[in-house]
């Protein structure tokens, strides 16, 4: 990474290298192999792992290999409520609906509720039971199986997760939070605690199944340094360290450094109507054109620093051959910003019509999602 | 203190001086005002106060304020379960229960089952669970009111609990636990998170009732940390700050330093049978009393080391007359050590004798008392 980039559970800013994070964080990139036998066991291709937007993990390979034995594993992701759903936050999330559709699997969704109140000064309780809410209609809206899929809340089900927690707690001092997350004097004892929170739903169905079952998390790579103290604990308490698999940080409107973030300006929000979007993208996508029609024309625009092409890739485009073809036709001059905008903008209001119609919908189904058993 | 003494939440060695605890800890000593308002409230003395067993306190006179314009405080206290419980566990309770019977306030007895799990590498929470059980069966036989009287355990009842030990943990960081309880680098993050649970059922039975009712903690002076840190934080919560008062330790057999710890030959527990006592007191109760025969009738002994009258001043000889006589007898070697221990030993399994009844009876009565509310 260059040096002004950052990547922590609570900052990534500047020009982020991936092939320095898998260096630096120790996962794997994933391989042509992993991606065919993914394949083979779904029965089709996934566009974000043939183009690396899932694209590094920690032992994928043990994930398959206990599958085709028939041991199934279970997903595990999450979102710490602490404001409105973005793109950005949708990404991985697609991507683990997919899995669960194609491997017929659970999925536990963690919603610590306690984490961005123990990090943010100013945000209350009140105000995370608001944005939980919320947050659950746009998990539910992308169309998880109910029978297959538990909402862990950690406020709510910290009788069944504390306990869990201080077992993992045991085992991680102060110098290791202060090393992997840069904590210090200063830092308040919650937050301090808190990585053992966010390590309990990657053994938590094992408790409650009392028989070890592999786990798989899904997450973008900034989450990994909770995920990497997991690993290290879970075989000192007797249980599998959780498998997981990385993706990219979808970019800002701005530009291509960083993540999408939540500033009202800067990202596209799955409650944007389809006017803000157009306003957005108009305003704000970075462009990867020039400076006019004509130089367009005679040069070409850049897709790699496009902001709409990248979203086209990232999310809004599956089909290859016609992304391809917009790239060409970009990056030959034939297509102008303002074009490559009109796609974008036409891609992203038909999904959020159809998630809108389904988040409406969600609202009289969150008891259906939260998980309500005991061990 | 002399130098070498200790009192801390998890060690308490050495000659304890009170009055420099007093000093050192900030508490106040209990004033002759405080104990007759106690005493005409409750309609009777109890020799704990007479006699300086509960030697001091933070704002005690506001706890009787608030009660004698009809605002009831409730009682708070508790034990970590970490192995059988002796006659130094039950000095605290015993005027606990008196509190609640004259007062007519509602208890909240806490059993915080994760703390030892947290400091001790060897224990675990099976053995632990086992402890709580044995411990609450003391706790019940004691007599407190079902009726007022709610246990909590903290694994059990933390998603009552945890929302709230957050809202304390924001407000404390790393290097005030480590002032307080002597904690660095190696501690691990479960107990450095701790103190937050501590505090918690301070203030829980107004966040159930949705308005502040004053708490009084008793309790041995060495948790005074823990209450000192949530009396910081409570008013910046939105929370009165509690009140408590405090009790000497109850010493070992060996002698007067330090306070009985659970070490076998060093206690006497409440499932020890009448044997057991005879044996303890005879083979270690240290003695105030001369070499031989002739020189006790000569010199006499003294009261004041001796562990027998010790037990009879702070637990088992509430009449002041009968004490006052032993004293006397003992001082002028009119009572040898011998019949002193044959006081004691009698005195205490009478005790004993009626505790391992209703102990045998608590059996049954655990869910009674285990809370089972909502917030």
């Amino acid at each position: 990474m260059k040096k002004d980039a950052k990547v922590t559970p609570w900052e990534v800013s500047g020009k982020v290298d991936y092939n320095k994070v898998i260096k630096e964080f120790g996962v794997s990139s994933i391989d042509e192999k992993s991606i065919k036998r993914i394949e083979n066991i779904a029965g089709e291709s996934h566009f974000m792992l043939r183009r690396g937007i899932f694209f590094a993990h920690r032992d994928l390979k043990w994930i398959l290999d206990e599958y085709e034995k028939g041991n199934k594993f279970f997903l595990y992701t999450g979102r710490a409520p602490s404001g409105k759903i973005h793109l950005g936050h949708l990404l991985p999330w697609i991507f683990t609906k997919w899995l669960q559709d194609k491997f017929d699997v659970e999925l536990w969704f963690q919603f610590p509720d306690e984490e961005k109140f123990l990090f943010k000064e100013n945000l209350d309780f009140e105000k995370i039971a608001e944005y939980l809410e919320q947050n659950m209609l746009d998990v539910i809206a992308l169309g998880f199986n109910p029978k297959k899929t538990h909402f862990i809340i950690d406020t709510k089900h910290a009788g069944l997760m504390y306990k869990e927690a201080c077992k993992v707690a045991k085992k991680i001092n102060f110098s290791m939070v202060r090393a992997s997350f840069g904590m210090n004097e200063q830092t308040n004892i919650g937050s301090i605690f808190y990585t053992a929170m966010q390590a309990v739903p990657s053994f938590l169905p094992s408790v409650i199944a009392k028989k070890e079952i592999p786990c798989l998390i899904p997450h973008a790579i900034d989450q990994d340094p909770h995920f990497r103290i997991t690993r290290d604990i879970m075989p000192r308490i007797g249980h599998y360290k959780p498998a997981s698999i990385q993706c990219l940080f979808l970019p800002p409107l701005t530009g291509a450094d960083g993540k999408m973030s939540s500033s009202e300006e800067m990202a596209i929000f799955t409650t944007d109507n389809e006017k803000e979007v157009e306003r957005k993208i108009k305003k704000y996508a970075f462009s990867g054109g020039q400076a006019t029609i004509e130089e367009h024309r005679k040069k070409g625009g850049n897709p790699e620093i496009d902001i709409c092409f990248q979203y086209l890739k990232m999310l809004f485009e599956p089909d290859d051959k016609k992304l391809a073809e917009i790239e060409k036709k970009y990056r030959n001059g034939e297509m102008l910003t303002g074009e490559l905008k009109d796609i974008t903008i036409k891609k992203i209001n038909a999904f959020l019509k159809e998630h809108q119609k389904k988040r409406e919908l969600a609202k009289k189904r969150i008891r259906e999602f939260v998980y309500k058993g005991l061990i």
